[in-house]
């Protein structure tokens, strides 16, 4: 099955490591490397699609699992596909479902057919065939569709990381044949945890299949950011030179840079605009916590230097007011800048790339976001929060497998990937 | 002391019926009738003052309760007052304060010094006086501010009405004496219930003290629509033909088109953004409530033929499905559009006052948005809510007196003007 009015080429960079390309969609073309921001539920949460573009975003990311059970793809695909219904006329990946459905353990079943699994909403029992994730994604009508794969946390069994990875391969396959439509991209997922061979079996065996891109799965999923890093270096170089890259829930600054460093073109991760809800602004000279009564008098922008159209207006004491007060515009207007803030870390990224400047921004957002001197990649996951930005280890998704039947519904409304929501 | 920079001109219309004007602010014109939304904390909620200012509004207003307790008026003045602070250049008014603090009884208790309160937010004792209003009210900067007055619900006992409305005479000297700016435009706030020779008595002793406007207290506080219309009827003639005339708490169409036939000249009230915030549209076809299963297929635009951003990009569908999914896109976009039919309502009475069309515009919000044909207004606050737009007797100001002490501090918090809230 072709893949119509989809292309990508690398304009440049280093085989197997850093690089930056061009990717056409049948809505548009992304630079990369590119990060797309979350919409969950068809809306990237708080933004206008209007402000979302603004910040210089190209791509947003949707989730199959909740558009299948909430409008349902009937009714996306009756208003004329995801881009219509959403107002976003840009290119939209979507998910397969599988991450999400998988993290509302113990409440899904993983067999050979598919995941089986009861609604977060409703509590019906579904089943997600890779064929269902296929014909969901077909009717919501995305760019770029990711066939179901299957995911575990960290650390997993040597052995169920294998029958995992065997899994998504075979599921890979018949989410190939299930396709119908011309004019999508399918990616596909690489599984196999933190085993080299089981990873470099896994691409050769996908890259035989021919997709259109290649999603790095199971990371994020409560490793260091050094074994990340360790995993993104050796897969990185196995990966079909002209395929674009994709890491899947990866979206702090730092992460953003060690994985473009490693060769990664696409990110998506709910991080910037979740953070912003809870009230912390992601800025140049570091996080700023709003609440915090060290801002209640600062009148001066969150981030000066800043161009977007929060720090233009407003003081660091009325975004705190703002969020003090319970006041919606507050976690608005957070996101915004945000967005802002993470668009221009990958615009900067894309223009280091063909200046050279790479390993200048590179030790900039690590002095600011990065583990502190001194501690190694590897440990990473142990320091306590208050070094560097904090830890990515813990998560929601991991949370969820272990939470109250309560808590699992909250988490997969808000969860998109492991790891995203660590802090 | 004078008022400078503040200037009214009416530039037509009937002598104490229904006119156009301008009023000049330090920091703006309005022309008149016109609606101010309610900022509440300093933000109308859910909207960028950009927003709020492209949807045709001129003049917002703040609650001085609200930002009494929280950031307090010293953090506002240190931000250079709440102009800039919120990011709101154009002209603003604050109210007194005294309706938020009343409607917290039991918490609260009318003394001739003040009113004696205890703070939503953490329960300490507190004691609003009129003096403290004026000082809050300048250094919070608004150009327009409002003496302390005392508003009883209804009905009222003649006697309670009477004393609270001298009350609110003896507080209205001491607000004017209490006065050291002389760059803010102060309105006195005219009490009596519905007791026509108590209104004419507060109206006569009131302009002889020489106010800058003249707002209308103690109305949407319980009555019906059609008493509320009776009032205003008689109070009307009576007020001062410079002075601009200001209907607290108003802002449903219809009882917004039948006050400017009453001659009134600006008004302010939540509705429109609490409405949106609950999944209310209103439009040119009436209420559109967005939960409703009917919707769920509606790809058109809420409102055929609005000019505002929301109703040119999105389906009813999808405004729904926002809703349902519990996404902040949803009321951040019904309150945008919300408030562009207000405004626009506003701007086509305006027109209509001077071209001779009022009688037309008139007659086609009431069969909108007014009581059903045949029900007559005086019995209005008594027909079930499915007759016509629904009766706003009943609000949350009321329903805040026999409250639980949490239902009142919710109430507080969302309380502006009473009846705003009646539906």
């Amino acid at each position: 099955m072709g893949s119509g009015g989809f292309s990508f080429t690398v304009l440049g960079g280093v085989p197997g490591g850093p690089r930056w390309g061009r990717l056409v969609t049948p809505h548009g073309e992304v630079d990369t490397p590119a990060f797309m921001p979350v919409g969950t539920q068809a809306a990237v949460k708080a933004l206008d699609p209007a402000e979302v573009a603004a910040a210089g975003t190209r791509m947003v990311l949707c989730n199959t699992y909740h558009l299948f059970l909430r409008p349902g793809p009937e009714v996306v695909a009756a208003a004329g596909g995801l881009h219509r219904f959403m107002g976003w006329p840009g290119p939209i990946l979507t998910d397969s479902g599988g991450f999400q459905v998988m993290s509302l353990r113990p409440l899904s079943r993983v067999e050979e057919e598919g995941v089986r699994f009861r609604s977060h909403l409703d509590g019906s029992e579904r089943m997600l065939t890779p064929e269902l994730s296929v014909a969901v994604q077909e009717a919501l009508g995305a760019d770029i569709i990711v066939p179901l794969d299957h995911c575990l946390p960290y650390p997993s069994d040597p052995l169920a990381l294998a029958d995992a990875a065997e899994r998504t391969l075979r599921w890979a396959k018949r989410s190939l044949e299930a396709r119908t439509r011309g004019d999508q991209a399918m990616f596909a997922v690489v599984q196999g945890g933190h085993d080299p061979a089981l990873r470099a079996e896994m691409v050769r065996a996908l890259s035989t299949l021919g997709f259109d891109g290649y999603a790095i799965g199971g990371l994020m999923v409560g490793e260091s950011k050094g074994l990340m890093y360790r995993v993104l270096e050796q897969v990185a170089p196995l990966l079909p030179e002209g395929s674009p890259r994709y890491l899947m829930g990866v979206g702090s600054p730092d992460d953003l840079v060690e994985s473009v460093v490693r060769g990664m073109d696409l990110f998506d991760c709910v991080l910037p605009t979740r953070l912003a809800r809870h009230g912390t602004l992601l800025t140049g000279r570091g996080p700023v916590v709003l609440r915090n009564a060290r801002w209640a008098r600062e009148f001066g922008p969150p981030d000066p230097g800043c161009p977007c159209p929060v720090c233009g207006r407003f003081s660091t004491a009325y975004l705190r007011h703002l969020f003090k007060a319970g006041e919606p515009l507050g976690p608005r207007l957070a996101s915004l800048h945000n967005l802002y803030f993470i668009q221009g870390l990958m615009s900067r990224l894309r223009a280091a790339l063909e200046s050279g400047g790479l390993e200048a921004l590179r030790r900039e957002v690590g002095r600011v976001y990065g583990p502190r001197p001194g501690a190694s990649a590897a440990t990473g996951s142990e320091r306590p929060r208050q070094e560097g930005f904090g830890p990515r280890a813990s998560n929601l998704c991991q949370e969820s497998r272990s939470g109250t039947p309560g808590q699992k519904r909250r988490n997969a409304d808000a969860c998109t990937h492991a790891g995203s929501s660590g802090w």
